[in-house]
């Protein structure tokens, strides 16, 4: 039998947690709270009720259309905190009608024909890892075609001399990669949703990957976009930069949906590293640690990897003591040995304080043994946990736990009080709603002007009430995200659920003039109605 | 007597050349082409016979409006060839009737409502330097305001933590610079037209600066714009990177002051650099130049410079002897020393057959002393070429020569075809409208995926027929530029006169988009009129 993608939990059936696991994460959080939690069972695609569907493919789609109950199922949600209770909970009240498969990019226009033709939303839906109610149908709109875009998942040329490579966008990252792998390339775009993400998504969301510093964003990787809207084709010129007018590529980055559907991408590649040299540093306090982290991104000195996980956090995800903040540092090249990098880095975390614990160098510097073991390596017990997160979310469903992260941006200036007055907000929310919970922060990217936080809170809510109790917290956190001068999102994107703060955030007139550039490209509203902006 | 911007040079009247330097100048094309050239005399604004002005600024604005026929004058023409042909000939067909110097952002304000009321257009003015007829009045309007806004020239903010700066967008490169520099910032954006353009200029036109790999353009240096519309107020939260929808400034950046006019920015400052590390390479053919080229900075070297010359650049600009193509690098840093990095990029120099000329290092490594002459080094005569380029074409002026530069940006596997028909074309064109020319380029900038060149056409035209000469040379380039794949500019902007090329370029769709948003922030379409898009 093959494998599917589980209807509630992150990964494929396969990776479902089992019960024996699930037993296990309840008594952990029991003892971490004090309380009794046992777990609930999980839904079974059999017992679901869902709506019928609503319309009926025309006869030319019906070939790449479904409207069987698990398509549609899986098809209805994202993986926010929202959508897991949700999943879990087996209530589908709103499943899209339709899943359009398209297997060609004239599949996807004769779907946004039809969509536009019959007033139908058309919901793009890539790997469905959104965490803002980017992919979810909207309530009021007659019929709903969630369009899933992983059939068009080709690498369609790769170009040597210049790096890049024309990629459909419905290439999981494990897909495109695997043919990349191949021709000694890489993409090295690496969210945290890797497995379940596509780069049209990671284009439509303006996601965040891999590299920590300097070309960060998926928009640095773009070299042009290739978009379908309902009015029509819009595809840009393949060049290394320009400055004919306002990029046509930055517009759609970000776009999620509302505009059109990306269809392919030329992206910028590069050959596999062969050269790494890291570290990690322990410092007696967060600030610290961030100063340092700081000092060497303004020196210019662009590591691949450069986290900074609170004491919190570097004891949760790295085995650290609790007390110590944690700096990890990484460098990487396909040309160049990285070492001096490291030394001039590593000196920089000391002038701050730092302890650096491991330094490690592959291939290892003639004359010079790789110093340290990756079995204690607290930057390997990271990037594990960091992979593994969505799994190990996946083990407390059911437990009535409030469980989520939320991301931003923020100038150095003002990253101290923002800190202090975000985590006072959400505390003080946690506090309140829960009675008990924990806030903790670590920075995803670094920039020369300010770090992009990312905090995660954990608490016992009460089974049946999680969604409104996780409401009342996000909208504490948001709120002071907004007022201490961050943006909602520095990587999760708007989608749904950041809609009223993103309003409040975007320039007035910015709003009217994307709301004028849809109804020039999509007249009858149906790409993804609700999603970032109102027709 | 106040120094005053020249009415026909690029600089100031004190900096405008000489009777005996015209002379000289006209004895070397001369020598050059084989021909006997006089030089014209240049115009007097005594002289000149400006068509009234057709409109009359209300009282609220008189206080810092001009009809002053000088001002005028110095309004009517960007520095364009066509727009030194029409100044030194004392060709001021169209000159604006009004010059506004706002003194305040208000003024601004009330400079576009009376435009937007009566309809005139408001023409934004920093420097005027463009190239591309982005500064000259619309011929179609009953009444044209060009608003001046060099004014706005201060530095209000420094961020010293985050390394940011608010900075208003009329000031001067050399005035922001004077500003910044007893904090020990630099912004470090030098455009050839440093002198003479604004802030506000550069971001208004995409400006491409000093760097020249990794972050190079203006558009990488903004954190966040502010801009004034006929329809009120657009300025986006200032962030060191934010995913939530597409990027508000990044559709203000290469907007060209067709949509408003930018009246202050937060920019990404940095210390002086104290580190610096420089090397020449010759090369026994420009391919092989290129390649090293491509060689660092696909290794993710980023020298701040890395300069290809081809063999007759080389030979006219740094001195070389014809035969060799040049490369230049420079690595720069305030805080790390950059031996390291010279010394790999020297080796990707020698590695694709170059002869490195000079390595010089600032300060020196402790032992080694910096090698090479100053006086002898091919860069610094290069560097100062570059800077006085546009003084130099003034002691051209009036002499019939048919002389300008234009370029773009292709992928490297495109390249050695698209610099093949490109000079070919042009070549063609020289041959068949001036009967001699010589077509030389370099890179100004390089990109993982490509580099961007740069032309630079000469040709003994015909005294009073220069224009329609150069049009049709232009026209050649131009199309062979967009034949061949590239961009109609990486860094002089569309205005008036790259429109034709422009419209090809962009998506169809876009176009409509940028349109729309022109509707609903410029409802009267009163900004700029003519420039990048129509109404």
């Amino acid at each position: 039998m093959t494998d599917r993608r589980s209807i509630w939990a992150w990964g494929m059936e396969s990776t479902e947690p089992a019960a024996v696991q699930r037993r296990l994460a309840a008594q952990d959080a029991s003892g971490r709270f004090g309380i009794q939690l046992e777990p609930d069972e999980p839904p079974r695609v059999q017992s679901l009720q869902l709506r019928k569907p609503r319309i009926t493919p025309p006869a030319a789609l019906a070939h790449i259309c479904s409207t069987d109950p698990r398509a549609r199922t899986v098809h209805s949600y994202g993986h926010s905190f929202k959508d897991r209770v949700r999943k879990f909970d087996g209530t589908f009240h709103n499943p899209p009608d339709v899943v359009a498969l398209p297997a060609t990019e004239d599949d996807v226009a004769t779907v946004l024909d039809w969509c536009s033709t019959s007033g139908y939303a058309a919901v793009p839906f890539g790997g469905g890892s959104s965490v803002v109610g980017g992919v979810e149908p909207p309530q009021d709109r007659a019929g709903v075609v969630s369009v899933d875009l992983t059939a068009l998942n080709r690498v369609l040329e790769v170009d040597d001399t210049s790096r890049t490579a024309r990629i459909q966008a419905g290439a999981l990252g494990p897909v495109l990669e695997a043919q990349l792998r191949p021709l000694g390339m890489t993409l090295r775009h690496f969210p945290q949703s890797f497995e379940f993400s596509t780069l049209g998504g990671w284009i439509a969301t303006r996601s965040g990957g891999h590299y920590a510093t300097n070309r960060t964003q998926i928009d640095d990787f773009v070299q042009s976009v290739r978009l379908l809207t309902p009015a029509g084709k819009w595809e840009s010129r393949r060049l290394p930069r320009s400055g004919a007018g306002p990029s046509p590529d930055r517009l759609l980055m970000g776009s999620e949906g509302a505009l059109g559907i990306i269809t392919e991408a030329w992206v910028r590649v590069q050959p596999r590293p062969r050269f790494r040299a890291g570290a990690s540093a322990a410092f007696q306090s967060f600030r610290s640690a961030c100063d340092a982290a700081r000092g060497i991104v303004q020196a210019g000195l662009w590591p691949a990897n450069c986290r900074v996980l609170d004491p919190a956090e570097a004891r949760n995800s790295a085995g650290m003591d609790g007390a110590s903040a944690l700096l990890i540092i990484g460098f990487e090249s396909a040309e160049i040995p990285q070492d001096f990098n490291l030394e001039a880095a590593a000196a920089i975390a000391r002038d701050a304080g730092g302890c650096v614990l491991v330094e490690s160098s592959t291939p290892a510097p003639a004359g010079r043994p790789a110093r340290g073991s990756p079995g204690r390596d607290p930057a390997v017990a990271w990037r594990n946990a960091f992979i593994n997160m969505p799994y190990k979310w996946d083990e407390l469903a059911g437990l009535g736990l409030i469980l989520d992260t939320f991301e931003t941006a923020i100038t150095w200036e003002r990253w101290p009080q923002f800190d202090q007055s975000v985590r006072a907000a959400v505390a003080e929310a946690l506090r309140e709603v829960c009675g008990d919970g924990e806030i903790t922060c670590r920075f995803t990217h670094v920039y020369p002007d300010g770090p992009a936080p990312y905090y995660t809170f954990i608490a016992p809510g009460k089974r049946g009430s999680e969604l409104s109790m996780w409401a009342e917290i996000k909208q504490a956190a948001s709120n002071a995200v907004l007022d201490a001068g961050g943006t909602i999102t520095h990587h999760h994107a708007v989608g749904r659920d950041h809609r009223p703060w993103y309003d409040r955030q975007r320039p007035r007139l910015f709003g009217e003039a994307l709301r004028a550039v849809k109804k020039a490209v999509d007249p009858h509203g149906v790409m993804n109605p609700g999603v970032l902006i109102d027709p």
